[in-house]
Order: C-alpha cells, then sequence, then structure tokens
C-alpha cells in the first residue's frame, strides 16, 4: 500500500503563515452603483461637487430677505409683495428687490437676493391694497393667491435654506479606502452623482473536486459501487461566497492523473486560489500531492490539527493552492479556519464581529492526540439563561454534524482534559448564527417531525428513545421524546404524550397474507428491523417475548428465526422504504408511515410517544411554545 | 399653495399594523443548490436516502470477520490471507470465508461476510507459507504484497465501519421549513443528493422615484435649476437587498400625473411592493396621493414619528404600496423602522440577532414636537471602553447624516429631554456595522485625507477648526484637528503637528498677476473665501488685520472692498474649484492644492496643523494607531 504519511505536522501557526504568503488578491474592479452594496472600495473618494449644488430652500414658503422681516411678529406681520413662485427643477427667473417676496417650495434654489425663507405655516396670502379695493372684500386663508404675503414672523440670514455645499463640499473626503459599503454609503454617492465605484475583485476560487466514487448531487448513485454524493464541492462554494470570494466549481476530476492535472491547471489559469477537495481516497491525495509538487510548488503538507491533518499548501502556476481533506467535516473545518480567514482579507473585508459565546461545557472531554482540536459544538441555554456547550461529533466521516452544530471550540495541543463545566469560548460558524430556541432529542416519528414544522428555531435529533433518554439525564437536551414501554430513571416533566399504531408494514394490499409475528417466525419471510435505540423496537421485543411465553420456547430461538431480525435501521421510514425496493417482506413501522406511502399494515399493537422535559428547563420560551403545540395533538 | 396636511397622524404602531397587513409574500420557487446559500426553505425536507447508502470503511486497512482476530495482539497477531482489495467507488466482488481478509480503501464499500476493519497500521503484511518457501525470504513491510496479513489488534463487529445510514437514515427529518440555509446546510443537502431546493421566493420590491428635479447619479446635473441627484433609489434598493428583497428600480417619473400613473401600476403589476421615493416637493407627493386615493386603497396617510411625517401605506392593483418621505434621512430611517421589517418577515428572515449596544448618551437632546423620535446617532469608545452615543444631525435635508452613523436611537414620544450621561440603547444599522476605531473632527486638511487613508476604521468629520474644538472640550471625539493660530482652550495632547503653506490659489501661470492680498482690495479681483469656522480663515483674517494696520485703516474697511471676502466655502479644495470654474480669480487654499490642480499660488503665510487628542483617549488602538502615522508626517 502506497500511502502518503504525513510525519512532519506543521503547527496550525505555520500552516496560517504558509497560506498569508500566498497572494490571495484579484486587484480592482469597477462596479455600477447598483451592485457596490456589500463591496469594498480600493481608492478613496473625495465630493466632486457640492451637495446641495445651490442654496435650497428647506421648507414650502416664502424666500425673501431677512431684514425685511425684522420685528415682524403675530400682532405686527411684515407685509411683502410676491413677485412670483419658483419650485423643485426650476431655474429661478427672478431677483429680489427689498420688500419683496417669492413663493417657494421645498428643494426650490433660491432666488438671487433672497438670503432665508419663512415657512408657509408662519404667513398669510392676502391681496395687496389695490386689488383689496378693486373686490371689495379681504381673503384671508393662505389657499388665496393674492398679490402680497404677510408674515408673521422675523428670520434671521440663512434661516431655512441649506447652502451649497453645507451637506457636502466639493473636494471634501466622502469615503476612505477599505469602506465596505452600506446602503448609507450608497445615499452619499449617490448624492455626488457616483454610478460606478472602484472595487477590491473577489478573489476567484476555484473548486476541483477529486475522486473515482464522488458523485455530484442531482445526479444517479450507484450505492453499490460505494458511490457517494459530493458534498465538498458545493459546501465548500458556498463558504468561499460567504467569505467574499467569487466560487467556480470545475468538472469532477476523478482519480486520473493525467485528468485531474488538466483539471487542477485550467482552474490555476483563471482563478487566484484553487481548492481540491473531496476525495477521501488516499490514491487522489497521492495524485494531486504529485501534481502540485512536480507541477507547482509544495509549501506544506499535513497540519497538526483534529479534524484537518492531510492539509496541502503552495502553488501551481501562478495561483494558490491549498487542499482540503477530504472527510466533509475536516474539510469545512480546515477551511473556515485557515482558509476563509485570508479569502476574507483579499475581499478587504473585516473579521465577522462579536460573533462568540461564553459558556460552560456540558460534558467532560479527553483528547487523545496532541493535535490542535476544532471541537464542533452545539449551543442551549440552560434554566437559568446561562449557555452550556457540547461536542457535536458523529465521526470525521458524518455529513450532518455541522448541520447540527452552532460553532466551534478550538483545544490547544497541551490540553488532554476538559472538564464538565469548564468556561469555554465558542466560535460561531456566523455571526447570524441563532442556536436553537429548543433542543429536542429521542425517538423519530412523524407527529415530531410535523411538531418541529410548526416551530420557531428548533433541534431535533433523532437519537432514538433510549439515548434520547440518557441524553436527558446527562441534562444537555431540554426535551427527550420517548416512545414505548421504556420508563424515564429521571425526573421528568411530561409536556405531552399520544399513542402511536405500529406493526408490521408490508407490500401494498398485503399479497404475502403476513398476519402477525407468526409468520415472520414460521413463514421465512425476509424483515426489515429498527435500531434496539428505538421504542418501537422495545415494543417488538417485547411481542416476541409473549410469544415466546405462548409457545413455551426461548425470545432467542424466535428471533434466530427471524430472517432479518438483526439488521436494524435507524430512521421510522427506513423499513418500510426496504419494503418498496422489494428488499423485504415486511419492515417494522407505523400504521401512519404505511398508510402514507400506501403500504399494507398489520397492526400489532399502540404505543404511548410522551415528550419529557428537563425539569429545569419548563420555563424556557422554546418549551413552551412546544407545550403549546403538544396541546393541539 | 395645495399643500396635503397631515393631521391625524397615525402613531408608529398603527403604522406597523397597517404595513402588516399588506401580504408582501412573493411565494415559493425551486433554487439549485448552487444559489441555495442564504435563502429559506419553505418546506421540511426528508432524507430520500441513506447516507452512506452502504456500509462503509472509515480507514484504509483490512476488511474482515471480527471473530478472526480475538484474542490477537502484538505479540501474538491473527494471521489471515488476503483474498482481494477493494477501493473506493469500486463495487466488491469477493466474499469473505472465515481466516479471509480483504485489502480496503477508506471510503470503501465493505465485502459481504466482513463485519469489521482494521487500519493498515496495526497489520503487518507477509508472504504465506508456501510463498516463503518458494523466495527463501520473509518480507516485513507494509509494502509487500505478500498473501497474507498478520493482524495485532483485536476488533469488534462494526470496528471502523460506518453503517449505511448512519449519518442520515433514509426518512428521517433533515431540514425544517424556516432554515435559512448556510454553508453546513448545504453539506447535508449535497449528502442528500439534493441539488434543487423549495425556498421562499424573494419579495419582489419595485422602486419608483418622483420629482422634476432629481437626476439618476451618472448624469448631468444643472444645478442652476435646482436639480439634485436622485439619492434614494439606489439607496432605498439597497435596503430592500439587505432586507432580502429584489429591488426593481423604475424610470423615474417627473411630477406628471399620467406618467407617474403609469410606473406606478406597472410597478405594481410586477411588483409585490411598491415604494415610491424621492420628490421632497408638495406637487409630486400630491400626485401620488391621488394616484393611489382614486386607483387603490390608502390605509394611511401620515405616521407620527420624526423624521418621516409624510408617509402614506396602502394598496395599487394587487400590489402593497408604501410611499415614503423626500428628505433621504427621513426616507432611510422610515423604510428601515416599518419596511425592512415587513420585506425580512415576507422574505422568512428573521429579525438580525444582538445589533444592539448599550451606551451613554454624549450630550443632552431636546425634543420640541411629542412625536416618536428615530435619531440616528455615532458611537464612539471612551476612555474606559464604555460607550458613547452622540446624535449626528445635520438636518433632514442632508444626505451624508446616515453615513456618518452607526445606529439609532428610539425616543417616545412622551420624552421631551435625554440627560447627557443618560443609559441609551442604540441600534447598529446592521450587525456587522463596526463604530469607528478613530473618531476625529476639525480641519479639512489634505494632509489629514492621507493620513485616514492609512487607518484601519477612522470616521472623520471636516468640520472646522473652530467647531473641531468645541466638540473635544464637549468630550466627544477622540482627537481634534486644529490649523492656524487658534489655541485650545481645553487640556489636550498633541499626537502630531506639520506646517503648511497657504495663500491665494489663481488661474494657472496667474495671469491677472495677482501678487497678495493688496491685489483683491484694491484690483477688484473675484474672492472666494472659506468659512468662518477654518483655520485659513483665521490666518487670512490675522494678514488682513496686519494689512489694516499697516494702511492705518480697518480691518472692516478692507474686507468691504474684497469681492466675495463673505462668500465663505467649506472644503479646502472648494475655492479652487471655483476659480478653475472661472466663477473667481483667486481663493484661498493651500499650496498643495494649486499644486494638484495645476493652478497659480501666491503664498500668504505658513500656518501650523495640530492633531490634539482627549487626554482620556490615548491609550485607544485608534488613536495611538493614529499617533504612530503621524510620526510619518
Amino acid at each position: 500500500m502506497n500511502r502518503k504519511e504525513f510525519r512532519d505536522l506543521a503547527t496550525p501557526a505555520e500552516a496560517r503563515e504558509a497560506i498569508d504568503s500566498l497572494a490571495l488578491e484579484a486587484g480592482i474592479e469597477r462596479v455600477p452603483l447598483a451592485e457596490a452594496r456589500g463591496r469594498v472600495l480600493v481608492a478613496r473618494l473625495d465630493a466632486e461637487l457640492d451637495v446641495p449644488g445651490f442654496d435650497r430652500a428647506s421648507l414650502d414658503g416664502y424666500a425673501l430677505r431677512a431684514r425685511d422681516t425684522f420685528g415682524a411678529d403675530e400682532a405686527d406681520p411684515a407685509r411683502l409683495a410676491v413677485v412670483g413662485e419658483v419650485h423643485a427643477g426650476e431655474e429661478p427667473d427672478i431677483t429680489l428687490e427689498e420688500g419683496q417676496a417669492v413663493e417657494i417650495s421645498t428643494g426650490a434654489v433660491m432666488p438671487d437676493g433672497a438670503d432665508a425663507m419663512v415657512p408657509v405655516e408662519r404667513t398669510d396670502r392676502v391681496d395687496g391694497p389695490s386689488t383689496e379695493r378693486a373686490s371689495g372684500e379681504t381673503p384671508t386663508d393662505m389657499e388665496s393667491d393674492g398679490d402680497e404675503v404677510l408674515v408673521r414672523t422675523a428670520v434671521a440670514p440663512g434661516d431655512n435654506v441649506m447652502f451649497a455645499g453645507a451637506d457636502v463640499a466639493a473636494g471634501e473626503r466622502a469615503l476612505g479606502p477599505g469602506t465596505q459599503i452600506t446602503p448609507r454609503d450608497i445615499g452619499l454617492l449617490s448624492a455626488l452623482g457616483i454610478d460606478e465605484v472602484p472595487v477590491r475583485a473577489k478573489p476567484r476560487v476555484g473548486i476541483v473536486s477529486t475522486g473515482d466514487e464522488l458523485v455530484r448531487p442531482g445526479a444517479d448513485l450507484a450505492s453499490e459501487r460505494g458511490e457517494i454524493y459530493d458534498v465538498n464541492s458545493y459546501t465548500i462554494a458556498a463558504g468561499v461566497e460567504d467569505a467574499g470570494g467569487e466560487a467556480v466549481l470545475y468538472p469532477h476530476a476523478g482519480d486520473e492523473q493525467d485528468e485531474m492535472e488538466r483539471i487542477l491547471r485550467e482552474a490555476a489559469d483563471e482563478c487566484d486560489l484553487v481548492l481540491s477537495s473531496g476525495s477521501t481516497s488516499a490514491s487522489a491525495v497521492d495524485v494531486i500531492y504529485r501534481v502540485i509538487e512536480e507541477q507547482g510548488e509544495l509549501l506544506l503538507h499535513g497540519v497538526s490539527v483534529k479534524p484537518g491533518k492531510p492539509m496541502l499548501i503552495g502553488r501551481l502556476d501562478d495561483s494558490a493552492y491549498v487542499g482540503l481533506p477530504g472527510y466533509p467535516v475536516s474539510a469545512m473545518m480546515v477551511f473556515r479556519t485557515f482558509v476563509a480567514p485570508a479569502i476574507r482579507e483579499a475581499a478587504g473585508l473585516p473579521e465577522p464581529a462579536s460573533a462568540t459565546v461564553a459558556g460552560r461545557l456540558a460534558r467532560q472531554e479527553r483528547y487523545e492526540e496532541g493535535r490542535h482540536r476544532l471541537m464542533p459544538v452545539g449551543l442551549v441555554t440552560d434554566g437559568d439563561g446561562e449557555t452550556l456547550v457540547y461536542p457535536v461529533d458523529k465521526g470525521s466521516g458524518a455529513t450532518t454534524s455541522l448541520a447540527d452544530a452552532d460553532g466551534v471550540v478550538e483545544v490547544g495541543p497541551e490540553t488532554d482534559y476538559l472538564e464538565q463545566g469548564e468556561p469555554v469560548t465558542a466560535t460561531l460558524f456566523s455571526p447570524d448564527v441563532r442556536p436553537p430556541t429548543l433542543f429536542a432529542v429521542g425517538e423519530d416519528d412523524p407527529t415530531v417531525s410535523r411538531l418541529l414544522d410548526g416551530l420557531e428555531n428548533p433541534r431535533y435529533l433523532s437519537v432514538g428513545t433510549r439515548p434520547g433518554l440518557r441524553r436527558l439525564r446527562e441534562g444537555v437536551p431540554d426535551v427527550a421524546v420517548v416512545a414505548g414501554p421504556l420508563e424515564a430513571d429521571v425526573e421528568t416533566v411530561e409536556l405531552g404524550r399520544w399513542e402511536r399504531e405500529w406493526g408490521l408494514v408490508v407490500r401494498t394490499g398485503n399479497p404475502d397474507e403476513i398476519e402477525g409475528l407468526a409468520d415472520l417466525v414460521d413463514r421465512d419471510r425476509r424483515f426489515v428491523n429498527r435500531t434496539t435505540d428505538s421504542g418501537l423496537r422495545s415494543s417488538l421485543d417485547a411481542a416476541i417475548a409473549d410469544l415466546a411465553d405462548d409457545r413455551g420456547t426461548t425470545r432467542r430461538e424466535l428471533t434466530d428465526a427471524i430472517d432479518g431480525y438483526d439488521l436494524g435501521l435507524r430512521a421510522h421510514e427506513s423499513p418500510a422504504r426496504k419494503v418498496i425496493a422489494g428488499d423485504a417482506d415486511a419492515g417494522l413501522g407505523l400504521r401512519e408511515t404505511a398508510d402514507r406511502l400506501d403500504l399494507g399494515f398489520v397492526p400489532l399493537g399502540e404505543q404511548p410517544v410522551r415528550v419529557l422535559a428537563n425539569p429545569d428547563r419548563t420555563a424556557k420560551d422554546g418549551v413552551r411554545e412546544l407545550e403549546a403545540a403538544l396541546a393541539d395533538v
């Protein structure tokens, strides 16, 4: 076996240094204002014009000479001749003389000769003495088109006028280099008439996935050949875009050296950074290793972090290159720890602020190896409003670990033990991560799924009834969902319960005429079971024990006779799906499942499903929301 | 004057209720996985397949029957026959019998008959007895292709195997409705082979700008007609996109009723929400008011908030309609307070988390009217690390107010007075707003601009020397930049100083042969001054006083003789720009400006520019960064 060994592991600091030494910057581009939001300015922008560009009326009213109003008040208004009007968007064609006023709209240009304005509310429009005589009446309402105006207040020069350049003066510094453009900055740029801005180009990041066993989502999967969906490509692409880069997915490369080299070099030619990602197979890693070593430059291979050891950093042609580990959790942890900061830096974006949460470790953790550890964690608020931090780990091959996690706790290589209750700081995956309002664990059940759909932001781990109870006892989740006869050995508060009918899910119309457990024992039908963790399995085992009693034989004798008894599947629908696929004649399941999938059903009994809360958590909003939802079940 | 009066103002709560009664939801769309980041799932997604889809080797090594290793250890390894190999992406063609092993790669399918695997590190590949005899030697290294393997450890069934469905089981709940898709969720969806997801469509928000005086950025502006750039359209569009909507800009509508109605109805036909925005002119508001009232339904007009009173809420055809105030600051404040939350709600996005900052008000504030107040504020950290919150207000017509602000403090209508030092909570404009590391005020100066370009995240308000000193005395900014003879009447720490040469900026080559101040007084040249706030103006006035002394006349006599002495512009380059434009023969300015703009220069003196810090703030990172940068000036 020709395996690449990573014997001299670099420290995380050395890995950061190696990545920093690569130039990921993509240069400058000019973007239209409509696309400038969130982009980063590369140069200072100074105002090229005054804003406003003219002396501007701030209100609707009358433009006038301030000194003509001196001494005016309600009792003794100043009387001015109205000699014209000017609206927004019009050029005034009048120069004011002493004793004159011009009707003016908000935003209009102050006419020459005027140095202040009065709002219309402090004026009355009236007919002048000659008109008054002619019509024989004295109009007083402000709708009047009289040729004079009574001004009932005194104003100072400049009152209610925004002078040219008062907002921004030509030549003034408007926005500095490095500004990440907000909608408010777009307001300022608009006011300056700027419709295109020079910004940092987004670093182009090519993603090359390798490995013969990988299939792109959406395509057909041959599980019997060990094919799996390519998790890393789209995930890393989304991470690249989160970090301010532009992700480019390249066609899947397989394990063949020539093809892989061709695609890697194409990506290096077109991108600022190439990430290879995907395969966990040693041969694919070997090929990439060879290509980078022979055709480029390898700066570093192997980093002392867990997860994430097999990481390559180097150059290929004019591009930077980072090889990520194959396992999705490892790939994502290495990406966000080492690569994302470098992309953000190149994009000119600051590190996300205030994305840490202080809490206490929910259970003790031991570390075997002296590697820097990136520990994915979930967060849950306890009854006192404090944050509990619990490690999320389904093994490095798992893909759901990170979807069930909120952030990361880093643990240094010198630490081999963390006590339960130890204060830790979790870095959230992003500043807008919201830890769940409810953390529940337990039985996989369709009613539970529907309940969760109606809650605000729940997290549910369908670990089964038995592990659910164990976790509730350990004090981490708020709630456990427990099905079947198992009793809780811990104090709990029952939030709700219902009964579910269970039995054998069989082919539509039950063509095998399976009538009960005895048919599985005696007629050699192919059966699919659930795992021992599930409440359904507990009820099945109880029913088998009863049948053994009836027949005067042992339980073991019966289970040995059931073909497939030992094959336990984790999810409540899985056995039914095996029946549909023709891989089994009967599966342990629920009537609800059989009905929904249009399958036959042989009832074996009813079992309770109970929703049990940690007594300390019953006042939590999420728990109360769940309790309210349960009232309708 | 035919003005629409808003006499019965609605409360903010009524305005929210009215907006909530409008349906902004845009329905469902299906997007490819590569575009799913940040979108919001509309339905629960259950796993349609097991992940992994087969029993999977977790390491490189040997698949075998666990019971064949029972009792094996370093001293007494189990010896098994190697009967084949299986790599990732291959279908195993072997069924293991007792005493047999198969070489297997990480990620490969476990062959039938095998129930565990041992990592290669715990094995030695050797030749079997027959081979050994034939070759006469005993290869022991792991590169050997011998036909037997020594297993130096015992394993239990299931060891180092990830069983089918162990990660996600078919039928299991994967992601709930309302999930905003993260890169980690994309990992889970990829693993499930899902390449398209049903998400909430982004609400389409049409933006119709009105007002004859508005010009789109990028086009030419006729300031003499009172034209200004349309600030609201692009700003509101960026706000819409920040809130998860899709902004659609419609052609500018002017003030003409038929055209405005045509565009409003086109937008209503194509969008979920129409926002009109732009004009501050009463006539444009009147026309829109009429269109909505006659052709649609007006739910509410006028809201008791400041800024923001003139707001319309209603329906037009099948679309929701909100009319925003014309002034940019008012428009943006009303948008973010009332409209953005409704767009987020329709987009399925949660309210941004943890976007508030607690601080103390930097100076007292009085409120005249009994309206709910949305007060734009800036934030600055004081010497003790506490946050000071200061109101940012250049008047509602200003566009830069918001670019210089970090968030909003809301003040209820019953409050007419806030004491200095009063605890307030500011809501940041967005969770990623970073208050500046340095808050400086004072003289507008090209050296200062360059200095700021090199700092991390500075805020500079070029208010002039005199107001800069006043603000420093009031204790809000960290630093004031002071030019000219003015002495500080407050204790400060001088961080740095330099000299700048000032004088008259004149046309290139000085064709008017202006030699000094006397030419302005005696030769009737058109001059452009700076505002009294500026240090340049102080030096000019001192020089004029000297000239008056020399001539035995009064300062006033001289300044009256200078054409344009009273016209003061705010920015250091503005007078020079007037000279370039032909509007003046000489402007007060700096040699640096004249050189940069290729203009003539008549030196009148040198003046010091001093950077003075609040003594309590000298330990702040931003102040120290500035001090370090000053060392290089």
